[in-house]
C-alpha cells in the first residue's frame, strides 16, 4: 500500500468539485460540495445514533437502500435538522443534482452540516448547481474537501493504492470535523470514494466493521452530531474481481480503508474546535477489548485530562480518575501511566500510585503538538486507541458565539 | 421550614473550626476543617462510584459501618488519593484527631480534596490539630466551610430548622465544588449536620433517597471525581422521638434534607469551575422518570449547551442534539425548549422545530446569571431538574495549570 495524492478523486472514475453558492456569508468560503462517479457505484454508510436526525440522513438511508448510488451532495453553513420541511428541502437538492447530471435522484447522498433548527433556502443551492457540476473534475478532490469545512481550519483528505486480484486500486476519503464530535456507532461527514469491485453488502460489512475501532473511538467534545456520516463509493473501475465474499481481498480492502478512516481521525482530531494538541490514548494490556476501549476513550474525553493537556500539565491523576469512572472492568491497582511525544517519555504512575519523575522533562514532553498518553491496564492481551484533542480557549470562544 | 444562619453549626451540640495548617501554600486560605458533636450521633454516608477512590473514602467506611460517628476531618489542598501510603496517612489523621478530642478513633469521619496522587505529609496536620480544636465553637461552621474549598471562590453554608414530634430541630449543611463534579450515585464532599434524632438505617435511607433527585443531578464538568462524598450526622439533641420508621416524621426530615441538598446542588453549579451562570435544566412531561433525568442531564453536561450558554446564544439546536443522544427514549417530534430567567420566558422549539422568536429577548433573558432551560418531552407524568453552569475560559485556564 502507498499514500498517493488526489484526495476523492485518486480512485478512476471520480470527479469532484466546491463552490461558494451563498448559504453563508463569507464569499471566500465554499459552502457546496459535489462527488460524481461516471458510473453507478456499490455504496454503504453509517449514520449517526443521535435520536434527533438531520434530514439528509433520512434522504440518503432511503436513496442507498438498493447499496448503489452515484454522487454526493453536501452543503455546509446549515445542518438541515430540526426544520419542519427538512426532508422535502434533501430531497430538492438530491433533485437538482440528478436533473444537472442526468442520473437518478435516488443514487443521489446528500449530507448538510453547519447549524441545526434554521430553515434552509433551497435558493442558493440552486443557482449554485450549474457552477458546481460544470467544474466537475479530477483535480477537484480538495475544493469538496473545502466545501464541507464548517469550524475545521484544515482540508482533510487523503489516499492510498493498493493492489486486489492483480489489479492496482485506489481509495481516498475527505472529511470534516471538527466539533460535536463524539461519534456513536457512526461518526461526523466522512466520503471515501474506491475504484476497487465489491459487493454493496461487503462494503457495508467493510465499514460497519472499520468504523467500530476508527471513529467511534474519536471525540472532540462528547457532543453526538445530529449530523454524523460516513459514506462509501466503490464503482469497480479498477477491474478487479469484485469482492462478494471474506478472504484475501477483503483482508487488503479492510487495510486500505483503515488506512484512510485512521488517518482521518487523526486529522480530524488534530483539528478539533480550539484544539492546539492532538490526544492519542493508548490501552494496554486490558483483559477485555471493552475495556481497553472504555478506558482509552474516557481518558480522551474527561475535559479536566484535556484542559491539564492544553496546559501541559503532568496531572496524571486525571487520567486515573477517568479511567475510574469509564465503568470498564479494571484493576485500578495495576494501571501505569505514561506520556511520550516526539521529545520522549515519562512515565509517571505505576501500580495506581504516583512516582517520582523530572517535573522538566514531562513538560517538555506535552508541550509537543502530537501527545500520546499511553495506560497499561494489567497483563491482559487487548489494547484500544482512542484519539481526540486538548481543550482550549479557543474551544470556549469558538462555541460561545458559533450561531450569531 | 425556616431558612436560619449557622451552616453546621445551627444544630445543637455541633462545634466546628478551620485553620491553615500548611499543607497549601497560601498562608490566608484554610486548609484543614472540623466538626464535632458533643455525644456520638447516627452517621450515613454515600461515596463516589469511581473505581478509583481516595484513600479517605475507604477509611470513613469502615469507620461509620457501625451507624456512629462524632467528628468529621477534612483537608483541602491533597486528595491522598493514588498514593501508595494514603490509607495509613487517613487512618493517621483520624488517630490523631481522636487523641485530641478524646473521642474513639473510629468514630471519625475522614476527607480530603485536591490534587491527586501526591503523597500527603501529616506533619502539618499534626502541628495544626491543637488550634483546630482549640477554636471549635458553636459560630465557626463558616470556618469549616471554608477549609474545605478548592477553586470554589463562595462559602457553600445554609441550615433549616423544622420540627419533628413537636420539638425544634435544625438541620445544616457545608459543601465543596466545583471541578471534577459529576456525581454518579454519590456526589462532591458535604456534610451535613441535624439535632434531629433518627436511627442510622433512617439516615442512610433517607440520604441515599435524596440524592438520587440532587447531587446525582448535578454537573460541572462530566468528570466523576474520585473523592466524593456526602455525610450526614444526626445527634438527637433536639429531643424529639427518633425516627425508626417510615411516616409523618420520616416525611418531614426528608423535607428538610432536601430543600438543605437542592440549595447546596445549586451552590455548586453557580459556583463550578469559571461559571458565570448557574444553568437549571427542567425536563417536564416525560413518560419515564427515568427519561426526564437523562435528557435533563445531558444537557447541561453537553460541552457546546455550556459554550452557547456562556455566549448567551439562544442556541437550542444544542440542546436537541444533547436529548437526541442521552440515550432517553423520548418522542423527537413532541420536544419543546424555552429559555427562562429573570427578564422573562422565550420559547424557541416547538414540536421538534424552531419557530420564529425574538433573538432581542432571547438575548436578554440568556444575559443573566441564572437561566432556566425547560424542556417539555411530550404529555406524560413524569419531570426532572438537573443543575449545571456555563463553560468559559476561566475553567480552561483554572484546569490548564491547576497541579504546578
Amino acid at each position: 500500500m502507498e499514500m498517493i495524492k488526489g484526495g476523492v478523486c485518486a480512485a478512476k472514475g471520480f470527479r469532484a468539485n466546491g463552490v461558494h453558492c451563498g448559504i453563508r456569508h463569507n464569499r471566500t468560503k465554499r459552502d457546496l460540495a459535489l462527488i460524481v462517479s461516471d458510473v453507478p457505484a456499490s455504496a454503504a454508510a453509517v449514520y449517526t445514533q443521535n435520536l434527533v436526525k438531520g434530514a439528509p440522513l433520512i434522504v440518503t438511508k432511503q436513496n442507498i437502500s438498493d447499496g448503489k448510488a452515484q454522487a454526493i451532495i453536501c452543503n455546509s453553513g446549515n445542518a438541515n435538522t430540526c426544520n419542519a420541511n427538512g426532508i422535502e428541502i434533501a430531497q430538492g437538492m438530491c433533485d437538482l443534482i440528478a436533473q444537472q447530471l442526468d442520473i437518478r435522484a435516488c443514487d443521489v447522498v446528500v449530507a448538510s452540516t453547519g447549524v441545526i433548527g434554521q430553515p434552509l433556502d433551497l435558493s442558493p443551492i440552486r443557482s449554485g448547481i450549474p457552477a458546481l457540476c460544470a467544474g466537475l473534475s479530477a483535480d477537484g478532490g480538495k475544493y469538496a474537501a473545502e466545501g464541507i469545512m464548517t469550524t475545521d481550519t484544515t482540508v482533510k483528505e487523503l489516499a492510498v493504492s493498493f493492489t486486489l486480484g492483480g489489479k492496482t486500486c485506489h481509495m481516498g476519503g475527505i472529511a470534516k470535523g471538527s466539533g460535536m464530535i463524539h461519534p456513536n456507532m457512526a461518526t461526523m461527514l466522512v466520503f471515501i470514494t474506491t475504484d476497487a469491485a465489491i459487493s454493496p453488502n461487503m462494503l457495508q460489512k467493510a465499514l460497519s466493521q472499520d468504523i467500530q475501532s476508527t471513529f467511534n473511538m474519536l471525540s472532540i467534545d462528547g457532543d453526538t452530531s445530529t449530523n454524523d456520516m460516513v459514506t462509501v463509493l466503490a464503482n469497480g473501475m479498477a477491474g478487479n474481481p469484485e469482492i462478494t465474499a471474506e478472504g484475501k481481498d477483503f483482508a487488503a480492502f479492510m487495510q486500505a480503508l483503515n488506512t484512510i478512516t485512521v488517518q482521518l481521525c487523526r486529522m480530524i482530531a488534530g483539528d478539533g474546535e480550539g484544539a492546539t494538541k492532538l490526544l492519542e490514548c493508548i490501552a494496554t494490556g486490558a483483559d477485555t477489548l471493552e475495556a481497553a476501549k472504555i478506558s482509552a476513550k474516557s481518558v480522551i474525553c474527561s475535559s479536566l485530562l484535556k484542559a491539564a493537556m492544553f496546559g501541559a500539565d503532568a496531572n496524571w491523576g486525571r487520567v486515573l480518575c477517568a479511567i475510574g469512572y469509564s465503568g470498564a472492568d479494571v484493576d485500578v491497582s495495576k494501571i501505569g501511566v505514561s506520556f511520550r511525544s516526539a521529545k520522549g517519555t515519562v512515565t509517571v504512575c505505576k501500580d495506581g500510585s504516583g512516582i517520582l519523575f523530572s517535573e522538566e522533562l514531562a513538560k517538555e514532553i506535552l508541550l509537543e503538538k502530537e501527545i500520546e498518553i499511553l495506560i497499561s491496564l494489567g497483563d491482559g492481551p487487548y489494547s484500544a486507541t482512542a484519539w481526540g484533542c486538548d481543550l482550549t480557549y479557543d474551544y470556549v470562544k469558538i462555541n460561545g458565539d458559533y450561531r450569531t
